[in-house]
């Protein structure tokens, strides 16, 4: 990893660390969940208890972009639960009602970063929580994006984002700062595709 | 992937299927959800709401356990929300309140298929639901298994388990057998331990 990336690393997690937290006894307005009664073909009942995110299954895709000179965006983001309090990882998000993968893909990828990729490659997909979530994520390869205007975050959104070379991406995940199981299998996943530079 | 492994896997599955499920309107007993209202240091506020298990954060521990000719043991057992309705994957379980995460991995190994290994490899960790939990879970190698009892099952648990080489287990991930992070991910990362074989 090269120093000065990790240092414009640094820079954008120090800005969006969580400095404080305070834990509000109110209802959530996102996250629910239900009860289930299952009926195995072995005659056996079991009940099973599903998260809810939004009214949905939760399900989302995650989306690796390739720019010019074979480098990737990764993105910068508050993740509060987190030791670091900082996420670092790819362009995500959940999946829409009736939206199709590759609609949500590149949707998150505009919102996000305001690139627009022109090949995208499905990298296939993943139960997140297999326990109690039916969420399915879905894994894309965005190739030769380019820059189309500026993010378009939501409310409480803070996402920053900065470029480095693939393998340094995979470094990250050595070096712990890439920890999230989306990023993970999205950056190892698009191993077959990706050159790996011949380091100077 | 061996065609009788392949038929034994199907037997399982059938035996653990979902034939029927239904809601029931009741509260939950094992998922709750809290809201946070947090402070980044770039002086914004933002709210997060954060998935609890049974009290706990969720951080589960999963592990790949090697036997003899360098076959490894994988699990079946009910994911009832996930389109099979049937997951194929690895031991594991929520490591409990003050358990150290090794400590966790030796008895989920007893406890869901009663083995015992000669030497745990940890193989580093990962946020599951990093936007929405604060669950981190541990991966670890369990090499030389032996039997060394039965299965010690919890109640409405059902699991079964067969052995398969290694390079099969990673064929059951193409194959869209194996489908969750947490097997996935500890598959994937045991990779410069494993011998593959020759195929004959």
């Amino acid at each position: 990893m090269r120093k000065e990336k990790l240092e414009e690393l640094h820079h954008l997690i120090e800005e969006l660390k969580t400095v404080n937290k305070e834990r509000l006894f109110e209802p959530c307005s996102f996250l629910k969940s239900e009860v289930y009664q299952c009926y195995l073909n072995n005659g056996q009942m079991i009940k099973r208890e599903k998260i809810i995110k939004g009214e949905k299954e939760g399900s989302a895709v995650i989306i690796l972009p390739v720019i010019e000179d074979d480098k990737v965006i990764l993105i910068v983001e508050p993740r509060v639960f987190s030791k670091r309090t900082v996420g670092i990882g790819l362009p995500a998000g959940y999946i829409e009602k009736k939206e199709p993968s590759y609609g949500a893909a590149v949707r998150e990828l505009e919102e996000e970063i305001g690139y627009m990729p022109k090949r995208l490659i499905s990298l296939g997909g993943f139960y997140q929580d297999m326990g109690c979530s039916s969420a399915y994520n879905e894994c894309f390869l965005a190739l030769d994006c380019y820059k189309a205007g500026n993010q378009h975050l939501d409310e409480g959104e803070y996402i920053k984002y900065f470029n480095c070379y693939y393998d340094e991406a995979l470094e990250l995940i050595n070096m712990g700062y890439i920890e999230g199981c989306n990023a993970i299998i999205t950056l190892e996943r698009a191993k077959k595709y990706m050159k790996v530079r011949n380091k100077k």
